[in-house]
């Protein structure tokens, strides 16, 4: 099992590689909340997004022998892009299976890193990844039940918690749970006072229910949600350090998705994706819970088309 | 005359409120480029501009009798409003004179900061100004004319060139020519080799004219662009200094900025408004002078209606 001395050694294998991203604050944003916040700003990773982490530490991870037979994931978003990154920056094939329907930008991020793409039909893309492992030797890199994924994302917390002291809570958005399980393995150990807290938009509260019931919920079917970074269900790994490490999640409505990722934009002159504003919305909802002490929050990527603003 | 020990003056006075501003890289700019490309996010500043650097400066720098009159200034832009917020962090009164035009936003940003607004016609804001300055005693604090407004501006070429080591040149917006001038005043101690480069849109080209010619050349009439924060002509310091530190004057097309602005929004995942968006289009009119070389650019501001995104 995952723990914090993968976190470690991810941060050896991935420094200098990934951005240590900027950690910003706004006095505007602290007058309205009464507490200060610390935005840790993994939209500014490589590759628009924290999960270049996190694909970049699976790719690095892995065996000279099992390396040369490449990696292969599925994924329409940041996971797909990160991960084509990663493989070209060690020379190694990458297969990415997409449903039919992923939109060209995403497709063409992927192939301008030089990754194979693979189309199908969404609910086939399991199948078909298995399918190109058993012909190819690939290595699956799952985007976020994979142990070495988990590792990755870790690192930023290991990070914030450095760059900013006595924090109160960290909270990050939360789908298939890779960064919030991360983030709770380096909590735990370096700082157990901090509240670990995730994200998650309403209309897929499949966590939120996961963690309050104690039974892994199934995945909403055909969520409608701005975050659709946000989609997946909790992973099976995610699932269990989440709730050995007691991370709680806040669930927040579609307007106020969109009216954080307004405020990044406007106020604070940063380009955060909805999944990743979900973090200031759910800040919003629990701040008097934390009136005067250190928050940060974690928006994930930048990777967007700008719909919800003019929308 | 204003000289490199009113910067090192005003770094002590705004230290600490003003933001360090980070600096950012891209590899993907990098190799479109051929050279290493070093963003300083002044965009990322209080204010959402460069500005809050110059107006608290001219605000601190105050003698207590006279701060206590009060500032006014003239600006329908970031300074006026950067001047508001400097003046409230003082608690001494702020006039801003706007014209009957200016957008209800910015006069909103100026009021939100406790300044008094006094509208005028365009052509009369000088007037009106030093009839307020007659008035009430209060010290003008011209945008890029006042001494002590270089000096805070200069502070931002203080910072990269701690950031950044062997600096071949470093590009800033050019208007008034405020920052441009500042960062001049600070090359030419601290690192005469790097060249001092004003990006200037080429419908409001009177600094490439000016500095061509060694006369200053008079305001364009009515310019279009849009960088509409570019629109004032070269200041008389501002020129002095440019000509005698042999600056250079870089002037870029309506469509290149609107490319760099995208760039910075799309690729860099940061807000950076047209005016700050020409040391992009700027960098690559001359990148091949560069080569293999690091170079600075200072986007100014990210205070922008996105009308240039959607239109």
């Amino acid at each position: 099992m995952v723990d914090f001395t993968d976190v470690q050694a991810a941060v050896d294998r991935i420094a200098g590689i990934v951005h240590r991203t900027p950690v910003m604050t706004s006095a505007t944003l602290d007058r309205e909340l009464g507490l200060r916040a610390f935005v840790k700003c993994e939209n500014l990773q490589k590759c628009g997004a924290f999960k270049a982490r996190g694909a970049l530490n699976a790719v690095l991870a892995l065996p000279e022998a099992a390396a040369a037979r490449g990696v292969c994931t599925h994924s329409s978003g940041n996971h797909a892009a990160a991960l084509a990154w990663a493989a070209s920056r060690r020379g190694i094939r990458c297969v990415v299976v997409m449903p039919d329907s992923a939109p060209k930008v995403k497709v063409e991020a992927v192939r301008g890193y030089g990754a194979e793409v693979v189309f199908c039909k969404q609910t086939e893309r399991e199948a078909v990844c298995a399918r190109i492992q058993r012909e190819t030797g690939a290595a699956l890199v799952h985007p976020f039940e994979n142990e070495q994924v988990i590792a990755g994302q870790g690192t930023v917390a290991l990070e914030v918690i450095e760059q900013v002291p006595d924090l109160a809570a960290i909270i990050a958005p939360v789908g298939g749970g890779g960064l919030l399980s991360g983030i709770a393995l380096v909590a735990g150990v370096l700082s157990p006072q901090t509240a670990v807290i995730g994200a998650e938009p309403a209309a897929v509260d499949d966590a939120a229910r996961s963690l309050q019931s104690g039974v892994r919920a199934p995945r909403v079917v055909d969520p409608v949600t701005v975050a659709d970074g946000l989609l997946t269900a909790l992973g099976e790994p995610n699932f269990a350090i989440l709730q050995s490490h007691h991370a709680r999640i806040v669930t927040v409505a579609e307007d106020a998705i969109v009216a954080a990722a307004r405020y990044f934009l406007e106020r604070m002159k940063i380009v955060v994706e909805p999944s990743g504003a979900t973090v200031l919305a759910a800040l919003r909802a629990i701040a008097p819970e934390f009136r005067g002490r250190n928050v940060a929050v974690v928006p994930t990527g930048g990777n967007t088309d700008f719909r919800w603003l003019t929308g």
